[in-house]
């Protein structure tokens, strides 16, 4: 099987830029603050990214024209105050299949190892599976001068409570065999819907601890655009009774 | 693991023709239509395919003879006015799991890649799960431009509404990253037997865009003869009770 | 991940052996009947196969001591009026995972090739579901002379009817594409235990189509024995509530 | 993919030492003997394991700092009256799947192959599913001789039934086909809570088959703050309705 595709789209040089993970989660909670971030600081793309571990399938996107399934990297310079560099690594998917994960995982960080990225923060959500009213932000971290950081911020650490399951987690710990100090920021949400005020208590929470400002505006708009995706896609697949095409490969692969 | 294994059986020349992508899937909608513009084309096999990932069985067909999992390759020369020529794939089955899935079809897009192939159809059904009445035929492209010519010839197009799952969306991904212009045309259908009348509405379709001639006359003897199939098989199903030689594998392996 | 391991015992010339596959399955009919033929023409043990597809696991044998997953290949040579050569394929587990399967049975047929095979044998049962009064063995070929020559062995060919899952199908089909000559004898048998007589209605047609003859007056006894050993294990496991070491993997890696 | 990530922290010359396997399984039974042996006999770490079979999570430990996925091997040198050395494997997870799981302790094997292990003891939990009064100490062996030696020390045989699966039984199975002579410890344990008092039974047992003294007084407050972990993860699972971040990964795929 062949490993991991990364097309370089623009070679470029970065200062130690901090990395930012957010791929799709529970609640679109990461997905849509690192979408904003992206949007509202004018990130530019400069890696695309697939894999034989991603959904063998393509999303059917605005007007009938597919997407692949995709991760893609971004960057932005000189930003705030500090001048910080910054990567981030957004997408439509995550791999399956534990070892999908895992290459997909070590296959960017060797990728992005010529960075010499000294930071980075993992973007997620967690479900509590009923309303919530207070967006609380929880963390982890993969050291602890990392974690004390996270509480002078007044972010709640979570402790001896399981695990971070996916992007999220792998990155944090192939990251804390490097030596990169990470932390996972991860949103409450009650995850049975796109959740825009647990993304924006994310983005507020992260702006913070990166000493930057991202306009968190235009959040509610963005969050019900996915909103309506998901509804039609759902509402499709009811009315499918669930036998979409996925199907095809599981149950008449039978007859010829 | 070795990858795909392609057998050649006619070295063949071709002018940047149309390839045609119709692996058994819902109602066996694909696989009728492109079936019946085989026989009705004489269309001619130029290559077998087999893969570690194909279901670990072999088919019971006519008289006790067996056969193999397979994808198959044929071609067709100089077709209507436009003297178009085409290349199929058909079989009796998909690859199994995400990465066979991916591998299967990545493999035969670069066996395919010499014919500088430009356009590609991917034929599927789409299952409703009640009675359909008038068989629309819904599309999705790799390209606006291709999402405009389906439009102009009545198709509906699928928008924001989930994903295509299988070859038929992953020809289409992949297709879409070589800038081979691509469209997916989905015959609604119940789902739950093998439907002639979504796969001659397909049929259709596809003609009109293709500007070719094909007779759909044999198309419900066709659908008959896959029925009594897959009835005798779901039947002979039922009286071992779903217990069928597939428990060997599973279920049997702990006793030497 | 590496292939198959097949360690050869002995390097042992045969003519043309016939091959006959019979690992573990349904009722363990394919099993029981080989092992018969195995121990009554006292054949000969020649080559010992591991796979990393085999389960992860040992048995426990007699007195405590553990039995890896293995299958094995023994010969026979000159066996009645014909002076027939045979490889005998048995074992005490099949592989799993579609991938795991395809390799080991391909790996296997690799490995035979240097003995030039021209005629196989594939054993299994094939479960009814309730009582079975007259032991019917069906067949199935992987050419129409072979089937014709079942037929005339008064064996009922099975006929699209659906598939042969695992061993016993793909060698078959691997066989079928290297003109091998083969045939897939399925004992009918409820199922749901060890059958002493579907093995011996297998036995017979066997016998008749290799013109050997095999005692399976023995059949019973071994019967027996599996069947003592299968109910200790089925009782341990209900003891346990199906919670053995086998959640250690799935269900306790959350905690360190 | 890569195979097994072994990282060498010391390297340690030791003689014949005896190879000892406590991975995590059922009511952290082994895990808590191992553990215990190496934190009162003062085991020296000398060895880190990493694998793509590993579960893709990381864990959140004491004061929000998270753990990798890993296996450990450890040393203990001149211990006891027989001046033995000891070699232990310990970690807090096992690899997932049929391949990763045999990878996984091959590559462990053949590492330690230079140590010419002459003996070897794997330690597990057997679930009985109901409360337990005398924890009995149940045994399995790779040779006959091993079988006396463990009947001698008053430990039950297992016989017939069934299989020891992961790399409890992967290990020994092994290590049986390398003429290491091995047993399988498995202490009775109702398996839904963790389970000191089984520990301790397998410590005592183990010690009488090294000829070794450990103190068994720390393992009631071992399993205690496994067991406090356990239950808050537990409960943090509970109020997210089994709706944690690894549905991410699996449900919230389909939506960009």
């Amino acid at each position: 099987m062949k490993a991991t595709e990364i097309n370089i789209i623009e070679e470029v040089e970065l200062e130690n830029p901090i990395f930012i993970e957010a791929l799709p989660g529970i609640g679109h909670v990461g997905k849509l603050a690192a979408d904003s971030m992206i949007d509202e600081l004018d990130a530019t793309k400069f890696a695309e990214i697939y894999s034989p571990y991603f959904p063998p399938q393509v999303f059917v996107g605005e007007d009938g024209v597919i997407e692949n399934m995709i991760n893609e990297l971004y960057y932005l310079k000189d930003i705030g105050e500090d001048k910080q560099d910054f990567i981030l690594l957004v997408g439509n998917t995550q791999g399956l299949s534990t070892e999908g994960q895992f290459e997909i995982c070590k296959d960017i960080l060797d990728y992005l190892k010529k960075f010499d990225i000294k930071t980075m923060y993992t973007l997620g959500g967690i479900a509590t599976g009923q309303p919530v009213e207070n967006h609380k932000v929880l963390g982890a971290a993969s050291d602890s001068k990392m974690a004390e950081y996270l509480k002078e911020h007044d972010i709640e650490l979570r402790s001896n409570d399981g695990g971070i399951i996916g992007a999220s987690g792998l990155f944090l710990g192939l990251g804390q065999r490097l030596n990169i100090s990470g932390a996972c920021l991860m949103g409450e949400t009650p995850g049975y819907f796109i959740d825009a005020e647990s993304a924006e208590a994310i983005l507020i929470k992260l702006s913070n601890l990166l000493n930057i400002e991202v306009d968190t505006g235009k959040l509610d708009e963005r969050a019900e655009e996915t909103r309506k995706m998901l509804e039609k896609a759902q509402q499709m697949e009811q009315e499918m009774m669930g036998k979409s095409t996925s199907q095809d490969v599981d149950d008449l692969r039978y007859i010829g």
